[in-house]
C-alpha cells in the first residue's frame, strides 16, 4: 500500500522573526516500512518555540542538530501506530515523538518516542497540550527544579503561552503567589482573568522592567520560571528572594536576535544564595504516568485549564508558528491534521 | 585605659584596578567600650577579593553595603578579646569577625562574629586561611555546592588563590581530575607543581580560553568553581559535562570593570541539564566545627598544604590588597599586625 506524505520544509534560515515564507512543502510516496521500523498516522502537530534556535545555522547541540535546509521541520508529533515491524509500538498505540511536521512518521524507536493512553474523557490533543510537552515541561519544571513552597512568590515569563499558563496555574494549586509577563494589555488581562496571576506585567508597556517586578514582588521572587532569557531574566535577577530558584526553561529572546547581549545580573545568585538550573521535559520519562495523572485530575476538576490555540491543515503550520513565536496566539499552539 | 587604633581608609573609590594609592591610614583614640559591647586586639586582617566589590559606588547589597569614602575598610579580622561587656564574648577567645582593616575591633555581636579555638598544633594564622574565609568557602562551595563525585572533572579559575589553591587540592582529594586556570606561566606552573593540578590553563596567553577548557577537558566539566565570572565563566559554561554543577563562587573580573560585559552562554544550563547556585562560607556557621576538624586533619597529614603570602604592618595592607588583586601575589593573604 503506498502512502503519500506531506511534510513542512526549511524553505530558508528566518532572518531574526520567522514568518511563513521561510516555509515550504513537499509531498513524497512513502515505502514501505523496514525490520524494526513502525509508522505514525500524525493526528496533532506541536508548535514549540524552543525548536526556533534549531532553524539558525550552526545551533546543533547535544538535544539536536541543527535543521538542514530543505528538510522537513522537527517537532513533536502526536499519531497512532498504523505499521509496525517494532514489538514495542504495536498497531494502534498512540505516540508522542520527537519527528517532523507531517502527517506521517516513520520511526525506530531510537529517538524520543513514547507510547501514551489517551485519557477517555478529555479531548486527544490535550496530550500535546496540557497532558504533552507544554503541560509536562510547566510540571516538571515548576515541582522539580522550582520546588515551591505555599507562600511563595513565583514569577512566570511568556506568561499566557502553552508553558507559562500552565505554570502560573500549578503554581497556584501549590499555595504561591504568582506574577505572569506577557507582551500585552490584552494577554495580561487574560493572565489575570483567565489563568488565575495575581499581578501581570505589559514588558513592552514597562520603561523598566526590573522596576516592575520590584513594584509586583516587594519581597522577591522566590521561584523564577524563565522561558525567555535575555532582558527578562535579567530583570527577574535583580528581584530574586534569598534562596530563589530559577527554572531555566527556554531562550525564546535569544532565537530570533542576532546579537546576544549578554545575561549583566548573574552576580545576584551569590548575594542571594540563589540558583539557576536547566531542564527539559525529555529528562522525565519515568514520570511521565504520575505528572499525567495529576494534570488530567486537575482538568477534570476544574483546577485547571488549558487554553489550546488550534490551526487546521498541515499548510498552515508555518504561519501557526510565526504566529505563536511573535505573540499573536496564546496558550498552547496545535496543528490539527484531521482534515 | 585609653587605645589607639589605626585604621585604613577609603580615601577614594579605585578607578579599575585598585592601587596603595586609593587607601589613607588614620588613628583614633578608643573610648571605653560600652555594655553589650567587646573589643579585639586584631592579630590578622583577612585579604578577600570580594571585598573589592564593595568598594564601588553604589555597590550595596543584602551582604552588606557599599563602604563610605574616609570610613575604615570592611575586611575579615582574626582577634582575641581583650574587653568585654558581652557575654558570649569572654576575655581571652578569639574572635573571627566582620569588622575593618584596624587594629582593634570594637563589635556588639550583631554583625558576623564568630568565636574560634585555636589549634594547638597549627599556626593560627590558619585560622584565616585553610581554617579560614578561604579554605571555608572552597570547603562549602566544593562539597556542599559542587557535590563531586570520584572520577568527576573539576574545572577551577583564580586557581592560585587562597580560594582556588584549597578547592583544588580539596577536589583530588574527593578523586576528581583537576583543572586550574590562572594568569601566568609560573602560577601555571606552581598550580601542577605544588597544588597537584593535573592541568593548568594560562589564560593570558590562550587565544581562544574555551578551546584551551575543551582541549584540557575533553569529556566536558562536572563541577566548575567559578571565582571570576565574566569570559572565564563563559568558556566554562561551554564545555560543561550533562548534569554539571557551577559554584557560584566570586566575581572577580566585575569588580574592577566598568562595564559589564555579560555571561553569553548561559543557555548551555539547559541543553547540558546543569545547575548553577551561589554561596557564601557565612550560611555555613553550624558546620564551621566539622569543616574545621576535616581540614586541619588533611594539614596535620599532608593532604593538604596552604600557600599563604603574609605581609607585615597595617601600614602595608592597600599595597597587599592590590597585589592579590592584580595577581602579583598567590594563596591566601594576610596581613599580620604583630610587628
Amino acid at each position: 500500500m503506498s502512502v503519500t506524505n506531506t511534510q513542512i520544509t526549511l524553505a530558508r534560515r528566518p532572518a531574526g522573526a520567522v514568518s511563513a515564507a521561510d516555509f515550504g512543502c513537499r509531498t513524497e510516496s512513502l515505502a514501505p516500512i523496514g525490520e524494526g521500523e513502525f509508522r505514525l498516522r500524525n493526528h496533532y502537530l506541536s508548535l514549540d518555540a524552543g525548536f526556533r534556535q534549531w532553524m539558525n545555522a550552526g545551533a546543533g547541540d547535544n538535544y539536536m542538530p541543527a535543521m538542514a535546509l530543505d528538510a522537513s521541520v522537527s517537532s513533536i508529533v502526536l499519531g497512532e501506530v498504523i505499521a509496525s515491524r517494532h514489538s514495542a509500538y504495536p498497531l494502534g498505540s498512540w505516540v508522542m515523538a520527537r519527528a517532523a511536521w507531517e502527517r506521517y512518521s516513520t520511526l525506530d524507536g531510537t529517538d524520543v518516542s513514547n507510547i501514551v493512553e489517551p485519557f477517555d474523557d478529555l479531548p486527544l490533543f490535550e496530550l500535546l497540550a496540557a497532558l504533552g510537552p507544554g503541560g509536562l515541561t510547566a510540571y516538571f519544571g515548576l515541582f522539580d527544579v522550582g520546588m515551591p513552597r505555599a507562600g511563595d512568590t513565583v514569577l512566570v515569563n511568556a506568561a499566557a503561552g502553552g508553558v507559562g499558563a500552565m505554570v502560573g496555574q500549578m503554581a497556584k494549586l501549590a499555595g504561591c503567589r504568582t506574577i505572569g509577563m506577557t507582551g500585552s494589555a490584552e494577554k495580561c488581562a487574560r493572565l489575570t482573568a483567565e489563568l488565575g496571576y495575581d499581578a501581570a506585567i505589559n514588558y513592552r508597556a514597562s520603561s523598566n522592567l526590573a522596576d516592575a517586578v520590584a513594584a509586583a514582588a516587594p519581597s522577591g521572587v522566590d521561584v523564577f520560571f524563565d522561558n525567555v532569557g535575555g532582558a527578562a531574566l535579567d530583570a527577574g535577577l535583580l528581584n530574586l528572594a534569598e534562596g530563589a530558584r530559577i527554572v531555566l526553561c527556554g531562550t525564546v529572546a535569544a532565537y530570533e536576535s542576532e546579537v546576544n547581549p549578554g545575561i549583566q545580573n548573574l552576580w545576584q545568585l551569590i548575594t542571594k544564595r540563589a540558583s539557576a538550573r536547566g531542564f527539559m521535559f525529555t529528562d522525565y520519562t519515568e514520570q511521565y504516568a504520575k505528572a499525567m495523572a495529576d494534570i488530567a485530575g486537575w482538568l477534570r476538576g476544574g483546577k485547571i485549564h488549558s487554553p489550546v490555540t488550534m490551526t487546521t491543515g498541515i499548510e498552515n503550520t508555518g504561519q501557526a508558528f510565526a504566529d505563536m513565536m511573535n505573540g499573536t496566539s496564546t496558550g498552547k499552539c496545535i496543528v490539527s491534521l484531521l482534515d
